[in-house]
């Protein structure tokens, strides 16, 4: 792909409505009161006392103070001001000092689901929200895998962590103190893409194993020696990143060939899980977990490998609050894509398109899906 | 009264300026330069050492220094970086280096009174400022009193702690853990209005008391039993909240009946006297006091009442403050008014007409003064 | 001259480009990266293996990342995302997983110079770059001498800190506590100018020296008595202003007379260096000296000049930032001129000319500098 130029911020918004976003992990959501910011709307989140979770409009359709301050009676939320009560659907059940409840008074209940240790908000048209488009973070909670992760929050446009996790050469920059090394810079890599999904795909063949990687597998399944290592880095639009990464020793199968099926399991295995879910046009929320499909039971390593983790996002984070305030004090500035930047430009055009597709009659989007339809 | 709607924005203004706003309290202001903005005017006060209050604007004619960085010689305030001296009318009366004065060279002088215990500042034209219309707080000095308060600051539209103060339903809801209970939210109430004040009384006859007040009527006039408890909030425009409260024995006479003047001899009373003065469009200085007319003497009641009622503002406050945010994060949303907020709807009408007013030919003001004379 | 009438904000700019700023003092640059904003713009230093300073724009072509994140490798410095190279020039000489450079990719690199313990940074056209234009500080680095200062930054507009600069009186109102005393404000001064420069000269003969000079006096040249000071404060545009401060022995010859040239041996006599670099239009870099011809061995006078000055200063800092605090709530405010403000109107009527001549054809230009080659 030639070096060509793109200007950031060309979207009329950043973001798509009519999709799943991460609002929390299930673990956060309970019985007190939870605020956050989704899609530059402000939330309360709660669970019934069934278990089930509800997220509302955080603003009292009376005088908008915040329901996050207010309290939960059974499943009814009341408002911390004058009381008005809201059921989980967000419709006022009672108000002070009057028998009767304005039948305008309600506020926005968002669709909902829990899927994957996640819970999943539709901030867009409530009709569209289809359960089979969660995207898939079965890691997560698969018995075959051990997972551990956190939330962390970013000032910076969510895209701009999609643009750093679809390139994995700025490992050797900006984490030069830990993971990085310059091989990775120097492989070659192939970028694919489909509807909603693009993919970088790395393999490094017969190398000798970062040290990292060389331990691991030592220690899972008694091997040295050269391997075969792997990057595929699968976005998913509009948030989602997973990257599947791993070695296994060269030439034992695991490298796909044509007429054969690959074979890991004389391997490690490892995904980096990621949803970034804006808060504003210019902070989103990130979502990570590293999940291993190899010393399950360790609890040493998980505690280990999520620190580890969660050490090197930081780097990732100086960077990109650093990029954030560079693009806004040079408004309107083109940017120019190199090679390594082909996984994030096609991620970019899938959120476009979603963005396109939202302000667009029906029949223009099916055209336009067809056309980009090609291999990149 | 139906449920209506309102646009909190509407005003071009929120406040008039042809109006006694507090400024400071009578202690505050002495041979110390104190700097305050009072309605997005920023002044500067001290008393000559005749003990008069001067109030000037806090920006030398020179090179806008605020003069609150100078110091007092005498009667005189002099710049603190060029040493221009201005007397107390804001006149200059010496330049450096030079003999002559500009004569365009003052600053703003501000018609200012002392009056029940708080210094009261004109910011409009100064030829209407009628010493008869200072609102009447005279409770704060009253030898029948005993009263004492505080001034906070709060981060929101002054007209937002009026909406408070007008609907003492929210007691209910903000102060559950102090003072609130259903009892008020339930009970219903007269709104009546006349040119510059509005009036919401409450009447429960024959209750039990609160244990406050039960507290208060025992400790004062010996007395147990059921009661007449009465709420009384009257506004006064633009930024003025008297709430007479109290109880008295039931049946004792306390309750206004036709034909009859109420006898509150055998009750307790006490004044929540509040009056609050614009900061800027968005933040306020709020001036309260407590006063009582039962156990005068009793220093440890006065210090328990103040801070008994300070914390209860604190609960408003973050209330308040949390409200004007919302309020700004939904340009133009429209409110609807339910039944407990007739006292703030009528106080807002108000204000709306004195900001008129100021505006608007004196002829055209006379036939509006006639349209608003009738009940609620 | 009779006080007038000026606008501060009447510039389109307030500074001109097309001038050497001093961007950092020579110590402050070595091979770790220096990031500081000059005149609006985001710049980096650093010095090569030889000791050549380099000034580029601090921003990778790239992603637009600061690249004093980055790292120096030998000459060349190294973005801290993707690894892009940059030589000393601003040139890229490469880019991660490609062989070959987009002719396009460089930063801006700026004309620099290093003269008087001083980097000199030239903002507009680069042709225009004239090393004999620099402003002269010779007395940070001559033998005769000895200097120390400081750099601070202050939050206002750098034409207020040359207002201050200029005009001395308000030493006795901002500096009481120190050196300041009304004698300065009462002493007649005289005022000149020519292409690029303005200055003030004030001489008092045969007064008695105020403490701190009549202590170096004593300590240097064994003298007591009554003195001849002097004060002459030079500007030079657009950002630097140097004080020629001192006193002789009454009589000994050091004042200027018609037919002698002016004789200051048996004095002492010190220099205040300033030059001011805007940061932004709003905040400035201050660097700041202190230079004395006598006693140059002393490190302890040496040490205690400069923290005497320096605590002098930060007097000012709370006078300026309050006027900019000032102006900025004061929007199209029109100022008054008096006597003091002669060699302040003086200096902005220059920066306002180098302003004019960047936006305004040559023939033009040439016209308008006669204009202005006048006695004040």
């Amino acid at each position: 792909m030639e070096p060509s130029s793109s200007n950031f911020s060309s979207s009329p918004s950043p973001f798509p409505l009519n999709a799943w976003y991460a609002c929390a992990y299930d673990v956060e959501v309970g019985r007190d009161l939870l605020a956050r910011t989704i899609c530059n709307q402000k939330v309360v989140m709660y669970r019934t006392l069934d278990g089930e979770v509800c997220v509302l409009a955080d603003a009292c359709w009376h005088r908008l103070l915040p329901l996050s301050m207010g309290r939960l009676e059974g499943d009814e939320l009341v408002c911390g001001y004058h009381g008005l009560h809201y059921n989980a659907r967000g419709r006022c059940t009672s108000m002070p000092s009057q028998e009767g409840v304005n039948p305008s008074a309600c506020v926005k209940s968002y669709p909902v689901l829990e899927r994957h240790r996640l819970i999943w908000i539709w901030m867009g048209e409530p009709s569209l929200a289809d359960p089979a488009s969660v995207p898939d973070l079965h890691w997560n909670h698969d018995p075959d895998w051990a997972a551990d992760g956190k939330l962390i929050h970013v000032k910076c446009d969510y895209r701009l962590v999609i643009d750093n996790l679809m390139d994995l050469t700025h490992e050797t920059y900006v984490h030069g103190s830990s993971i990085g090394n310059s091989a990775v810079a120097e492989a070659p890599f192939v970028a694919t893409h489909g509807h909603r999904t693009a993919t970088i795909t790395r393999w490094m063949e017969g190398i000798e194993a970062p040290p990292f990687w060389a331990n691991q597998l030592f220690q899972a399944r008694d091997y040295k020696g050269p391997v075969d290592r792997w990057q595929i880095i699968r976005f998913e639009a509009p948030g989602t990143v997973t990257i599947d990464v791993g070695v296994a020793p060269a030439g034992s199968g695991a490298v796909p060939k044509e007429g054969h099926a690959s074979d890991r399991s004389q391997g490690v295995n490892g995904f980096v899980l990621n949803t970034m879910t804006p808060e504003t046009d210019q902070s989103c929320h990130y979502f990570w977990a590293f999940a291993r499909n190899y010393s399950l039971t360790e609890q040493r390593l998980t505690h280990q490998l999520r620190e580890g983790v969660a050490n090197i996002f930081r780097e990732d984070e100086l960077v990109l609050e650093a990029q954030q305030q560079a693009i806004n004090a040079n408004p309107g500035h083109r940017f120019y894509n190199l090679n390594i930047d082909a996984g994030a430009m096609w991620a970019r055009r899938l959120i476009d398109k979603m963005v396109d597709e939202e302000s667009t009659p029906a029949p223009h989007q099916s055209q336009r899906s067809i056309v980009i339809k090609q291999a990149a």
